[in-house]
């Protein structure tokens, strides 16, 4: 290794351990501090990010990625982390900070506006602060690459490499194969009773299966942890702390349970990361998109699937007596009931959910080409919800309003969750071709060798590969939805006769 | 406002943020973190504990307290704040970075080494990195004030302005009046039944009755939490965020409960800090000496007293049976049980204590001094055991080897909780002066005017005015022994009939 190299990673290292910190103090916000200590935690949090900025600023590592660059003697790992760790500079060094000021303070302004406005289901309250967020992530777009276009940077926030020119041909066929699958559902008679949905479950009896299934999925405890939370998230501080939170709502066991395994999709994501490289840029998840698929494939190839269930399910009828006379069958329409008559994006189920995507991904789009105006927003919203599931919603509370995202400035997110799902569909299937007895084992309750896969060709390569590369390596071809297309038409053509 | 003091008090914004991270960081390996996150949390720590010392030591600040340590615009308050700065920062440039590290290591080291030691019983095993550890505090104690006594350098680190030459006069009254007091008791013939004592407590119980008392107090849980360690600890991050942990001993429910006033005792010093300066080194507590005076005027002046119990006794009948038909003397004999036999310093009574922390301070001092070897410390200390307290203990291990402290090198830390006892003697004696119906107050339950006053005197002051004026300023006179030893005389002569 040459001494630039050395001193590199242990730059990159403090980097690592003050990200690290940031993920403790805002895991610690969320669980257990007391209300009380709010402004004081905002301080601790903005003084750990500031260290974290001047450092990743600071002149030296700039020279030592300019000396790296190009030197031939770095094998594939090392070159790698060393245009990982140049990607974080060059956003961190391009953005001027009055910007990056503004861009904060105008977020938790926007946030406290989208909280009131929401309250009273009224847009036009929210559009002006909404207008200045748009403007600042031009501006901010414009700093890191002033010839590209805003709209494609911001995508490459959450998801390197992705553009609208990839995006739109995607999203077009998704439309394209959806949108009559999803007719064929809502004509569909045979409409099952799902009332035992609703059924009451303990939290804590919620708890315990909960925490059996996360252990049988290989979620290590001893690398982690698993609280309760109003919003359930994937936190902590690298591969050894990796701390996951759901909520157990008392009249959706299902939807607790489900989400919950989500959480542990991502939780085996960041736990099966390279450990001997965990202070390094090159080991981390390589996009939002690719996390998203890990969540995904575990949430919905694998535990809305039967043979997850033919394991589970009789232990969940042991523990919910009100599920003893119910055949798995109707049990897993349940798990897979689809509602077009739904206008919220997080309830929404697996064959809805990509076009509650596509609306926003247009609107965003539109946003920033300058085609659209903030304030012909709602209109937008409606129009569209109205073209792809038929639905106008009441009010812009449950329209336009619903998500925060936008509140703070977090434009180009959306498309993820649904690449999530592309990839999920897409890497289930290529595991599935490499290890056919995939489904018998999960029938037996064993995520061998769909972790294994797993570990190989997602956890295990971080950020040694860019997205396309790793998916390439991984499945033997570029991204397409054509995996997600087939495998969401099968099921819920056998699911509702169709 | 100064341009220059308003640019030194955001550097030690940023000093105190990040010493708070270090606090929640703490909390968190102790109370919530996974084990196989350990090694991440030690980079983590000293990651930030770098970055705290890199800005302590930055020229700049060094500059600003130069320009200011002579300002005459300052007000006192200012004047103070730039003092305790400056503390700060001659220790930390003082000390060459190589030695830090050097006692950094051997710490942990040592630590190791006594985990074994104690084990074995066997403390020549500990001796020589013992010897290591006095060399290295020898000679960081040179480098921060080469022209004195290096012990008196240690001391000043948990008790600014102690001194031998203060303590020596101090401990030899304590012995004077302590030694005959606890032969007359060791002579009483009336020993009472304790057996009670060691009824079986369920955790559950104890937490309820534990919480209702530690609220009782004024404790505000809005900026605090109270949870479960094997160490109990007074920690987190400032006066906003000030969280207690207890064990619950199931055996042992009074020590269990005691235990816990004590540590909320130190929880109201940091809640009732000046919050408008809670970011400034002028509002921390003043000192260790200081700290365990407010965690051991709530243990003992009060909850080993008659009127604490007056209040509380009824409830704790109610809460745990065996305790319904036993009077309130008897009660509180047991809470006072002194045992001479004792040999453990964290297990010992309120009169038989300042003998071992005696003890302690004399090995040290002759240690320094040069007059005791590493090697004859197990005589030394059985030689002076057997004087003060007439016992020998069969082993080191309930020995020379029960602390922890001289494992992680910190000499001079023993003192500062027999100064703790004074001062909460003399605080209490001076509040009762000035407001004759606390103990009336505290038979009803309630915490005014004593915390009050404490507020005023102590925890409002922080760091405004060095020890000995804070003590002056809160009692009318120098810190002496009297207010003690005429209340344990007093309080243990009624207690055991002498």
């Amino acid at each position: 290794m040459t001494t630039a190299y050395a001193e590199l990673t242990q730059r990159l290292a403090d980097l690592t351990a003050l990200e690290e910190v940031v993920g403790i103090l805002s895991w610690d916000q969320e669980i257990v501090m007391p209300s009380g200590a709010a402004d004081a935690r905002g301080r601790q949090l903005s003084t750990v990010q500031v260290v974290a900025h001047e450092r990743l600023t600071h002149p030296r590592l700039a020279e030592l990625l300019a000396t790296l660059r190009h030197d031939p003697t770095l094998d594939t790992t090392q070159a790698a982390n060393v245009r990982e760790a140049q990607r974080d500079v060059n956003k961190a060094t391009r953005v001027p900070s009055h910007l990056v000021r503004a861009l904060g303070e105008t977020a938790v302004r926007g946030h406290e506006v989208w909280v009131g406005a929401r309250k009273n289901k009224d847009f036009q309250e929210f559009a002006p602060v909404l207008t200045e967020l748009v403007d600042l992530a031009k501006q901010r777009a414009a700093a890191i690459a002033p010839d590209r276009p805003a709209y494609d940077v911001l995508l490459d926030d959450y998801e390197p490499g992705m553009t609208m020119a990839r995006l739109d041909p995607i999203f077009a066929r998704l439309k394209e194969v959806l949108l009559p699958l999803i007719a064929r559902v809502r004509a569909a008679k045979d409409v099952p009773d799902m009332t035992w949905l609703a059924q009451h479950v303990p939290a804590e009896n919620q708890r315990q299966v909960g925490e059996k299934i996360v252990r049988s999925m290989g979620y290590d405890f001893s690398r982690g942890r698993l609280d309760t939370s109003v919003h359930p998230f994937c936190g902590g501080a690298g591969p050894t702390d990796v701390r996951i939170t759901t909520r157990y709502n008392e009249n959706a066991f299902l939807g607790s349970l489900t989400g919950l395994v989500h959480e542990t999709g991502h939780a085996l994501y960041e736990q099966g990361r390279d450990l001997s490289l965990a202070d390094q840029p090159v080991s981390r998840p390589r996009s939002m998109g690719i996390h998203e698929s890990q969540s995904l494939l575990w949430e919905k190839q694998v535990a809305h699937g039967r043979a997850f269930w033919q394991a589970h399910y009789p232990e969940l009828q042991q523990s919910y007596g009100f599920l003893q006379d119910k055949p798995l069958d109707d049990f897993l329409r349940g798990v897979n009931y689809v509602n077009p008559n739904n206008f919220i994006r997080v309830a929404a189920d697996e064959l809805t959910y990509p076009l509650h995507v596509i609306l926003r991904y247009e609107i965003e789009r539109d946003l920033f080409s300058g085609q659209l105006d903030v304030r012909d927003l709602p209109t937008a919203w409606k129009e569209r919800m109205r073209g792809y599931l038929g639905i106008t919603p009441p009010d812009d509370a449950v329209g336009v309003l619903q998500d925060v995202h936008w509140s703070g400035g977090a434009f180009g997110y959306f498309p993820c969750y649904t690449l999530g799902a592309l990839y999920a569909a897409q890497f289930y299937q290529a595991a599935v071709a490499e290890h056919p007895e995939i489904p018998a084992r999960l029938a037996e309750g064993a995520v061998e060798p769909l972790l294994g896969w797993l570990r190989r060709n997602v956890h295990q390569v971080g950020s040694r590969l860019e997205t396309d590369a790793l998916v390439v390596a991984a499945t033997g071809r570029m991204l397409d939805p054509e995996a997600f297309l087939s495998y969401v038409t099968a099921k819920f053509t056998r699911l509702y006769q169709l």
